[in-house]
């Protein structure tokens, strides 16, 4: 027996009883999403629905617990946005189990033949949605997450395996204990929804290590849990979420449709990652638009950060400073703007190349050729012409619920639905072939 | 300074000048890459035909760096089988000019619309094809590979970065010349095909961390080469490959289609993945089935790793021993079997879903309750019914060339072809829509 616990020698170490028990939950994950790879449409509905039904039911003891993490994090000094997204009042549990009703009633992505042939030599050859098997979701302090990666990794035919974060550990607790329950009186294993949160950090980064247990690891929240995550993991990681978002109006842009883009981009929800960070002018316009645009938004409280060019353009009485180069790379998630003018289509797209996260980019212009030139270039996983780039989202694409938006190229870009959540599998029916060469 | 090369002290670092070198060549990659992903499919084609009389017109000298590989190689110590992966022959070189002429013959995967709709709001949805951008290619001893990873690379519109290991190094440097005059001669950026094999192993271990340089990295050979690039690396990956293959011949099989099945699977092509490494035969029909199968495969050359059950019913003179724990799990790749009766399709299930490498696994059943089972509870990337294992591949399956074969369940899963070196975006094209709510 070691007399130093090694995890104080080596960073990188895990506590070796954590790796034990997360390992073990994964094997539990795994036998479990095999029971519910082979389950009908009807049992996954049933299940959800009465995930819902429970959810309603024991509504007051979920706020109950909610209280004491919302208590807890006030004495912890967490910030009020943070503790608004933590909080779950009755009236917000209603939505979130109005959401689950509605997963129900989407088509089972299990099944679903998504290509298949005939050969010539006869064999039937057919590639077939199936659940992924295990997924792991991180995320910190939004017990709504919990809901939602339970019930679509349950519509998909997944095990999931939760880590919701220490600021909303009762609360999470409290929803898994229910959900687990309503899923075992449908007929279908506890073992499809687990937490680790009760093993704080060396939980995450052991269920990052657990190759082999995991098939998928997606993390959801701020941009330094993101790269952890990614940086870390050895199981498939899909990386979600961070939008730097650019708004590019052309010198052949509508302009009165591209204040309202622009406005709408920046301050319908300014907290989420799909909200415009950076505003781009053509110089063409920039003496027209730029005072009209930024003194309205002025008025609805926005702050600047202007290059040289557009600094001319603030108008009197607006909060503006210089802009500095980090701000080109900043998600504000805030009533701040950058704000740029550039030399045309060209100079534009050579910004968002150099400085976009890849979520989302619009451009605003009513020539043909530069929209085409705008979404033929612009590598993100959404690119508008003419919409506010608040629609990257998997309820407005018609989707169904989404579990976060992939900012990667691997498997899944831009808003992850239930299809997203699935893998494939080649079937291969013969009566007897064999390969000559 | 350093006075001591830090490399020597940690071995997690890696000489920075080869990092950057890695990273610079990785910028240049992105560029070409966004140049490829304009061009035109007419434009592609005449490369990769220019690519392909380029390669005959050189065949010599490919041929000649070749030898001095080879000799190398011998000098080292290779064995037979790496040598010959490793001989580029004049014909050997026809074949994989083939093979690049067909490229050019197949449709373009890029701005192939995947699905799309027109939104309430009437915003015009529609999900691209798009190439990844830049992809990476770690493999060993197989100039063959450098011809189909440039080919399939460009094709897709991807930059490649090709580690071709030190064995190829003189081959694979004249082929690369080759083929990125031929590039450059169709008008399309050289960097589009580049190498790093000049930097030995640091230079893997720089690409593996290029993260927002690479998108992805795709190892293709051995088990150990495989798990040391998904452990390592930091940027996307698919691991291809690894293929510990299972034959389960049913109770209610038609037993001369089995025999034919497992022999087929076993000795056609044994060195292959999609080569079957385990059979596993049905209590009910063990006693008549295996003396015969295995007596052909004895006289083939196949020799057994038998479990108890079995040990009885291996005919005389037939070379066996024993199989141990470990026989289970191991891929041959050579002319080697492990034997094991099971209990029914309940035992065989038990045993595939345990030791399985997820690549191909076969049933040989007339009972279609049995077969559907089978396909419905192995999660293998390819599950055949009464055929081979060997039809797993691109070709085969009617998809064209592949890259390699994915064991993974994210992106891609089995035969990988040009789809599979593709990611996605959304375009979505409006008239000025902004979001209510």
């Amino acid at each position: 027996m070691a007399l130093i616990d090694p995890t104080l020698i080596d960073p990188t170490l895990i506590d070796p009883t954590v790796v034990a028990s997360v390992e073990a939950m994964a094997r539990r994950a795994r036998a479990a999403g095999r029971e519910l790879a082979l389950a009908s449409r009807a049992m996954k509905d049933q299940a959800l629905l009465g995930m819902a039904d429970a959810l309603m039911e024991n509504s007051d003891a979920v706020v109950r617990e909610n209280l004491f993490d919302l208590e807890l994090g006030a004495q912890r000094g967490l910030s009020a946005g943070l503790l608004d997204r933590l909080t779950l009042s009755p009236e917000r549990i209603v939505g979130i189990v109005e959401a689950v009703r509605e997963l129900a009633a989407l088509a089972d992505p299990v099944g679903a033949v998504v290509r298949g042939s005939t050969l010539p030599n006869g064999l039937r050859l057919r590639q077939v949605r199936v659940p992924m098997g295990v997924v792991g979701m991180v995320y910190e302090a939004r017990p709504n997450v919990t809901v939602d990666a339970a019930g679509l990794g349950l519509k998909s035919g997944n095990a999931v395996i939760l880590r919701g974060g220490s600021a909303a550990e009762r609360t999470n607790r409290a929803i898994i204990g229910v959900l687990r329950d309503a899923v075992a009186g449908a007929g279908l294993p506890a073992d499809a929804i687990q937490t680790i949160d009760q093993f704080g950090r060396d939980g995450v980064r052991a269920l990052m290590r657990a190759r082999g247990l995991v098939d998928l690891l997606v993390p959801r929240g701020g941009a330094e849990l993101i790269q952890t995550v990614v940086r870390e993991a050895q199981v498939p990681v899909i990386e979600t979420g961070v939008g730097n978002c650019h708004v590019y109006v052309d010198g052949a842009a509508n302009l009165d449709q591209a204040v309202r883009i622009v406005i709408n981009s920046k301050v319908q929800r300014p907290s989420v990652c799909n909200a415009a960070e950076t505003l781009l002018v053509d110089r063409a316009v920039a003496a027209e638009f730029l005072p009209r645009v930024l003194g309205e938004l002025a008025d609805l409280g926005v702050k600047f950060h202007v290059d040289a060019a557009a600094q001319a353009l603030v108008p009197a009485g607006a909060q503006w400073e210089a802009a500095r180069a980090v701000d080109w790379d900043t998600e504000y998630l805030d009533l701040e703007l950058a704000v740029a003018v550039v030399d045309g289509l060209e100079g534009g797209v050579a910004h968002i190349q150099r400085h976009s996260s890849g979520h989302t980019e619009a451009i605003c212009t009513q020539d043909l050729g530069r929209a085409q030139e705008f979404t033929d270039r612009i590598d993100s996983a959404v690119v508008m012409v003419n919409a506010s780039t608040r629609f990257t989202d998997g309820g407005q694409f018609g989707l169904g619920a989404e579990i976060g938006i992939s900012t990667q190229k691997l498997h899944a870009r831009g808003p992850m639905g239930l299809a997203e959540l699935t893998s494939t599998k080649w079937i291969c029916v013969g009566n007897g072939q064999v390969r000559e060469a």
